[in-house]
């Protein structure tokens, strides 16, 4: 059940922020196209930025270089935490990429559902401290990023939203995003959110428990340091099983069920009267720029 | 699994408020003895009356129309939402009617058990947009009835309870009544309340979550017209089977265990000491008058 | 699946505090070594205090003890409530006794792990209304007694701290530990402060659900009396029936595989790495005395 690499390699150089004078800081950085990593040997902790304008939406190739690069930091010894965090101003992640669920293939849907899936798997299930950092909106599938972290921050803006607005696009969060969701609101501010498609501000989203603080923009980053160093401070094997623990019922469920999932992704995402809310949902946005 | 319906129809007719000198408006109303329905077809939204004086009890007969009513509704192309609204003051429904459960037959039980059932199966599986105006006192089944519902609104009348008592009368809410809670307020707030047979006054059910909203009386119905329109802005597919994830699981645990769940009621009810535990309460109860 | 019972019976005996002059009251005590149980058998209501200096840690003594009284007063038809709360200043209970976790034999670990099942299992699993009157620090296992009770009322003194803090000392919370955490506090809390090994202040515990109430110190006895009475107007057979359906698919999953937990425990803390990281936590503990 693994994601077919992409064969692009990602490449690993020295941070170039390096400051004159001084002793080689511990940072590495490696790029693919659409997403930026920085590697603080020191802290052990991760930055990945999502440069992929306009709003970082969740493409197959995006997908492909997110799984790439925490495969890659899972696997390196010298990294314990992650944070998520934007390049792009005023938007997280807009989610999944309407093209490419528009006029495709079924073959290019079960790719593409295939690596939204590994994505959610890789990175709900990691054993690395996950922070979200979330500087600008975050709707759906960018939301669904959020939710899998172990602690979300986001800028107290109200005008950056975040939620599950699936219904309001008139498609359906699968079953593992809901899962998600639930084992972070509960069932009754889930079942609410979903059927409404629920996009909200920032401090509504904290009230609900949706994210779990809220910062000035200007504070953002150094904030998420601190919430992960507080969550590296724990023994990494004992807080590895507890969180393994409370995610892994979710986990195998949909590691269960993988297959039939991507199947009723096809079906449902193939019917004319869904390929015409897309298409006049994609119309809409065009006009709104 | 089906309720046997009741063979007197229910009367389709024009609403009789229509203003002279106006076009028709787009309103039919039907009744039975128990239940008014008033359907606009303009908003698409019926607004189901409980007119069974004293208390709108839940007695087989009620049960009876409320399946009847919701079926027809459900299958009414011209209807995608509903309020429920008690037309008896202070009182939204004071729950299962207790007579049907003293010193009669087996067969008597089991019959009024299985509409119990299947109001809850119709109301919680409804595909229609579902909204409880609580104008009243709603203990026990009454409470059932507003919690199946995907959205509450009550009168912030601190006169007015709510909850799930059962352990009051010395009685258990059967697991479905439970999980419908639990899908509501969390499982503490459950096991505490199911426990004590609390009823909340309308502020404290707010607080803990088993309403969502507290109006003013007289705000009631705008308030639940314009929370059902919000909910009906959403494309209809999409919400239902949002609501379908949702409840499915709780919703398929009574349709695989009906039967055995009558029968549990049935030899519960038949105790000698549940038996007069309810004789004493009715007797109380005749005594408050 | 029932704890081996130790050869040393408790003693009954008349409670000492009896005013001369008056009627015999019905106040019954017995102890052990570690526990003094005070029966009122005029309300019904048992006090059970941790009497094992310095800090109530849970060792196989005390765990047997512990079994003991809980079955004894389960078995006592006067018996219908019981407060559990501490004769030790600052501290309710420290939680599992490292000891018995260090350097032991494998049959030793294996008889130590039934009893914290056993006591959890019959604690969790009790008829009688069970209130934690927390009047101290309540890490680990002593956290794990609190949670298992009816409602749990602790000090408002924010000196005093309580949670499931294994993660701290590099070990992990059993499922059922989990299990019955969630059940308080919901998945997110619980995930959250599982992984951080948090041990929260008593005001930061009452935000968070994992207390019900606070109190000042001196009223505490008072108020465990009155919430006891509180439970106690139910009807017992109703209460106990919801208490069970609330429990039981917790506390049948661990009946389910207790002895596969008991294994998982041996070959977890048999590990070098956990001995060693428990050898070096019990030398920071001696330290800071």
């Amino acid at each position: 059940g693994v994601l077919p690499l992409c064969s692009r390699p990602p490449v690993w150089g020295r941070a170039a922020r390096q400051p004159p004078g001084l002793p080689l800081a511990p940072c590495r950085t490696f790029s693919n196209n659409k997403i930026l990593v920085e590697l603080d040997e020191s802290s052990g902790v991760a930055t990945v930025k999502f440069k992929s304008p306009p709003v970082n939406s969740l493409s197959l190739d995006f997908l492909t270089e997110f799984c790439i690069s925490l495969e890659k930091l899972e696997n390196d010894r010298a990294c314990r935490g992650v944070i998520f965090t934007s390049a792009v101003p005023r938007i997280f992640s807009s989610g999944l990429d309407i093209t490419e669920m528009c006029g495709k293939s079924t073959e290019h849907y079960a790719e593409f559902w295939r690596a939204v899936q590994e994505m959610w798997l890789r990175l709900y299930g990691s054993n690395m401290v996950t922070v979200a950092a979330v500087n600008g909106s975050s709707p759906a599938g960018g939301c669904l990023i959020a939710l899998s972290c172990d602690y979300r921050i986001m800028v107290e803006n109200p005008k950056f939203n975040i939620g599950l607005n699936e219904a309001q696009l008139g498609i359906v969060a699968p079953f593992w995003f809901k899962d998600t969701f639930v084992n972070v609101v509960g069932h009754r501010v889930a079942e609410r959110s979903l059927q409404l498609g629920s996009l909200l501000p920032a401090p509504e989203a904290h009230k609900v428990g949706l994210v779990d603080e809220l910062v000035p923009e200007e504070k953002l980053q150094e904030k998420a340091q601190a919430v992960t160093a507080q969550w590296l401070a724990l023994p990494d094997h004992a807080r590895q099983l507890t969180k393994s623990m409370m995610r892994k019922a979710v986990l195998d469920r949909l590691v269960a069920h993988r297959e039939e999932d991507i199947q009723n992704f096809i079906s449902f995402i193939s019917k004319e009267s869904i390929q015409k809310s897309l298409r006049m949902y994609m119309e809409m946005l065009k006009k709104k720029k």
